[in-house]
């Protein structure tokens, strides 16, 4: 399935008037320096311009390209399957009109098509695929930066917000699928393959139902055995359910089997879609993480808020052993607090935040590290994201800088080096959660 | 207690050197453009320039001001109280090093002194007061835009990270207060003034535990039958409630008795920070909401995470009355759900949004509307920000609009006319609980 995520050329079918949608898809791997063969296609003929580059919209499609990415009216979409099977490995079917409205008939005839030519199709009825590492940007959602996390979406909607919302929040991002349909190529394929490929690191799974549970538990289950799988449920609630069937026609079914089949396969699931992006960038950084947690602040408020979601959510306040209280203390101002919550206090500095990283991270009792900066007064916070960012320590260590506009510089620095922020102490705290389920 | 918060002159005692607290302050103050008399105090005399404006530092305060606010070492501020007593109506002590640190008899001193000259004190060991429409910015943290919301905080530094992200939340606030050990006035105090206040909408509580129950259970009652009193407790864990002893030396006591009395009093708790916020920009807004909520979206995925969580917080989806259900249907394309949740889906502009939100809110059976758009693919989000701000519709109404930088001109938009942007359809959901709860 990799031709669809690491491409080598593209025909994209549809109107390339500005704004149309297949305009906007040539648009985005354009501007994306897809660095394979593009060709737009359409009747018509002409040409289409696009960053200053002019391409020739051929008439139709005469020479193999690896995927197609289709946005033309939904009843003619078998007839091209046919026309193009033999030139294509795949296809992406934007336009909508299929199942989802009740013509049932002609998704059916749409796979049948695909299968006489032996293509795979993503879709109908979806927002389209980014394989960002291979600069492949096919669909007409915001671009994204490179990184780890895979977003496989059956709302193509959600997954367009998501990967808006993820640039805001610093996600990197592998690949994005919105699957729409499923008429052929499902939920279960995409969880295998992003299993194995070596740029995901994680992934997200948006769904509001599946067809096939048994394949479903069974790719779910190998996913989340070779990496994280974050999921989000939507159709939880009775008339959420019901809106889900009217959404995407799928039978969204007892949310309880769900659930538990979440937690048997091994995969994490989140309640909200803040939650999705906050699991997202905790595994985009670590892997895992231990249940006893050091919390290291500046301020001792949050560091209670910390410390209280931490234990409702079972994870465990670390007990530092003697050695290391003693030698916090050896370098530590009087009014520090060495227990945990360490308190170092509102006029913390670089040298007190990155001595006691590393003095606690050298601790057997502790498995993770929270170390949260309120706006130093002294201080530009820049410094603080430098002691977290030069001291030396092996262990999963999440970052909560608070306050908006007053960190802003020190959370840009941490993110220059991948060191994702979380805006507040429990958010922080619920990272540690998922972490350390796996 | 007015005067502290719309104070006609104000003495600030410390040390005038760039960066010292005693600096920041006058800063604030200036720079907030307080409008009555200001002096800075301090033995050494001398002058300090301001945004271009010089002050001269006088030695001793020798005329009668409303408020003085003190950051001079713990050990000698019994005695300035002693000698500038007979000059002014209260004190905010900034300075730390009483109770907080074991100087239990040092603070009795200061309160002794308050006493024998009939004035009030704010502090020890805080970070100060804002009387927003006062325009009066007495503390080192970061100015705020006025509005309804008063902030009460036991911790200086939860309540300057909370001004900060409440700025960037577009929350508006009417005053803020952190008021340390509670030497004197506490925060049973304090909700009885902002109860009485007629600048505040709402009061939002961040506290760790409260010495006098009884006093704080009368308190909190009443100002929760003048307007809404939003509740974050610190040190709800085992953990935590250690954690707040060794912090502000307050005795957590059982979660559960706060719990119970929160509840009883009338108070609406949130668990975590970004509550805090998301819960006062609705109270900003709405003074409450009734449980029936009617959701519009564009896009199918979010209404269901809407429609989830709202069942989950045992809020109802409205069922709609026929009439509007036909109404819906005259002016709405085919595709679209007409059922609740509403999806205008993909394409809907501002006519659509407009006439079903006037549509939906004319129906009795309807108590608030979660108004949801995802980034319209051919039109700016600001076409829908403009349907929502011209709707005729007497009801509340929460809006997410989704996706961070996609639709940053409609939020701006919405926050020009006072509508709050929730970002997900979960804290959206939320924000309508705790608008249900009054």
């Amino acid at each position: 399935m990799s031709f669809f995520f690491y491409p080598r050329s593209v025909a994209v079918f549809g109107s390339f008037k500005r704004g149309a949608i297949a305009y906007e898809i040539l648009r985005n791997i354009v501007e994306g320096e897809f660095t394979g063969k593009i060709l737009p296609i359409n009747p018509k003929g002409g040409t289409v311009e696009v960053n200053g580059k002019t391409f020739r919209i051929k008439p139709k499609l005469n020479e193999p390209v690896d995927v197609a990415i289709i946005a033309i009216p939904a009843k003619i979409v078998p007839a091209l399957i046919d026309e193009i099977g033999p030139l294509i490995k795949g296809a992406v079917v934007i336009s909508a009109g299929f199942s989802e409205v009740g013509n049932v008939e002609l998704e059916r005839e749409l796979v049948e098509k695909a299968k006489k030519h032996g293509i795979r199709i993503i879709g109908p009825n979806c927002a389209g695929i980014f394989g960002v590492h291979g600069k492949f940007f096919g669909s007409f959602e915001v671009r994204v930066k490179p990184g780890g996390l895979a977003l496989i979406s059956q709302s193509g909607a959600f997954g367009g917000a998501a990967l808006a919302m993820g640039n805001d929040e610093g996600i990197g991002f592998s690949a994005f699928v919105s699957y729409g349909n499923a008429a052929d190529l499902n939920e279960s394929d995409f969880l295998e393959y992003f299993a194995d490929d070596e740029n995901t690191k994680a992934i997200a799974l948006y769904i509001e139902g599946v067809k096939d549970g048994r394949r479903f538990m069974k790719a779910l289950r190998y996913a989340a055995s070779k990496k994280p799988v974050i999921v989000l449920k939507a159709g939880k609630s009775a008339s959420g359910a019901k809106a889900a069937a009217s959404h995407t026609g799928s039978l969204a079914g007892s949310y309880e089997i769900y659930r538990a089949a979440f937690k048997q396969a091994g995969a994490i699931e989140v309640d909200e879609m803040e939650e999705l992006f906050d699991a997202a960038k905790a595994f985009e950084m670590y892997p895992k993480a231990g249940k006893r947690v050091a919390v290291i602040t500046n301020s001792g408020g949050p560091g209670v808020l910390a410390t209280d979601k931490l234990e409702k959510l079972g994870l465990e306040m670390a007990k530092l052993n003697e050695e290391t209280v003693q030698k916090l203390r050896s370098f530590l101002p009087p009014q520090c607090s060495v227990r945990n919550p360490i308190d170092l206090i509102a006029d913390a500095d670089y040298e007190r935040y990155k001595r006691t990283i590393e003095t606690v991270c050298r601790d057997e009792n502790v498995d993770s590290l929270l170390v949260i900066c309120v706006p130093p007064i002294f201080i530009p916070s820049e410094e603080i994201a430098r002691a977290v960012i030069e001291a030396e320590c092996d262990k999963p260590l999440i970052v909560n800088f608070m306050a908006g506009e007053l960190v802003r510089e020190g959370v840009k620095l941490l993110e220059e080096k991948g060191i994702k922020n979380f805006p507040t102490p429990e958010r922080a705290a619920k990272a540690l959660k998922w972490l350390s389920l796996r």
